[in-house]
């Protein structure tokens, strides 16, 4: 028999208020929620430990289900490993779940597919936008995003519809980046109804800087009847951003869920989607 | 005819978040709602207005619906009151509907009945208080209380029936005022499945200091199976608080609703709850 070794990667899920961070990714000089994990990381395991994410995601994003792996050579039980990280870090973040992965995983790397949803709060308010601002219900804040109500929701399903596919979504991209990693399969789009207010989900194999928030944009000028389908598929085949709208906030965006096994063995995103 | 003057007064609907502030009530030095309001209405009416809630929050509670009056003799125009109102009031005071009342309307004397709702996180976590505490999601902290999960909801659901009715609540109250004033009328007491979380609504026709805190706590443990219905019945009966849980968090609580017309006139608060 040769000597297995067990693996000592670890699969980390976690969830995040990214309210107080300068997103995800370790940047010097400023909190990210990379850099608090490692930080525990490294005084429970006894030395510097690199953690790796699905992706990054931007300054006041949160995470329902980001997810990470690193290294564990000691093979601390995982359990009483992710118990000792919720203790040491801040209450804004949170270990879900810790589980041993083949020496392999790699979170960015071999994920499928990635959901992020996006919170719209229907005002009530009419007039312009610094009405519709202002009717924002105070526990709402942290997490809605204010647009006007009585949005077309059939329009914006119409332009949901429009923006799936495999294309280049240099058009909905905050940084210029044309040509080489534009290409991004838009699985689905959809918009669900909530109590006063609606949710984007949007589901796809890797999104651009900026995508989730621009797509979001678009769909609510849909909503109000300032863009058609046709217009977002002009948009997109243009790859001019300056004609997209405006990137919406961080603060009512959250990264979902994260899949690593094949479409259809780990289907619970699509399952509440469909 | 006789020179009939249009009322001065007004009723105010009001929500907060009041993570910011120490409680509803004026307090010298201290930053309250019912003071962020008066600073307001004063500069906006051009000099001082008292306002007058429906009952004092405690600090850290949040409001949906309080209700407040107040006197406007130049008779200003609601709507426009209101634009004002939200144009100068910090994000986390939104007035929500503000409209002429009666000259006798008083938003404490003229209550019928007060809804409050407490929002409980259930863990899946195993084990003490403080892995407990500890599993509580990123997003959920600001307006949940963690308690472990398992909870026999069916034995919470006695211990409200048991609760409820015309009675002597100094043993769910937190300040010594035995006797008088301590005798409520507890209409109905609901325990509702919410995602990963039961909301504990509970209307009468007021709260004593502490009351629906208590009256949450006793529900967790009744779900525990460390309190029992009669056990319920005995704690009020003594009227000794010293035997009742201790007082959950504000940060979970919310003022829902406070009802002025006759029951059924007014019936959204018991649409939803029944």
């Amino acid at each position: 028999m040769s000597g297995e070794r067990p693996s000592p990667r670890r699969r980390l899920t976690v969830a995040y208020d990214g309210a107080a961070y300068s997103g995800w990714q370790v940047q010097p000089g400023r909190r990210t929620v990379q850099g608090e994990i490692e930080a525990v990381l490294a005084r429970v395991l006894g030395g510097p430990v690199r953690v790796t994410g699905s992706g990054r995601t931007d300054a006041g994003v949160h995470a329902l289900g980001q997810v990470a792996h690193f290294d564990d050579p000691r093979g601390v039980p995982p359990a009483r490993l992710l118990q000792s990280l919720n203790a040491l870090l801040p209450a804004d973040i949170r270990g879900r779940d810790l589980r041993v992965a083949a020496p392999d995983f790699h979170a960015l790397h071999s994920a499928h597919a990635k959901t992020y949803f996006y919170n719209l709060h229907l005002s009530e308010a009419s007039g312009g936008q610094r009405a519709v601002a202002a009717s924002l219900p105070p526990l709402r804040r942290a997490l809605f995003h204010p647009v006007p109500g009585g949005l077309d929701v059939a329009a914006m399903r119409r332009a949901a519809a429009a923006l799936t596919g495999t294309r280049d979504f240099t058009a909905l991209s905050k940084a210029m980046e044309p040509g080489r990693g534009t290409v991004k399969s838009l699985h689905a789009v959809r918009v669900l109804r909530i109590p006063r207010g609606l949710r984007v989900f949007a589901t796809a194999d890797g999104f651009l800087y900026g995508m989730m928030r621009m797509l979001s944009g678009v769909l609510v000028e849909a909503g109000r009847g300032r863009l058609s389908a046709r217009d977002v598929q002009e948009l997109l085949a243009a790859g001019d951003r300056s004609r997209a709208p405006p990137l919406l906030p961080a603060h009512a965006l959250f990264l979902w869920k994260v899949r690593y096994a094949p479409r259809g063995e780990d289907g619970a995103a699509e399952q509440l989607l469909s």
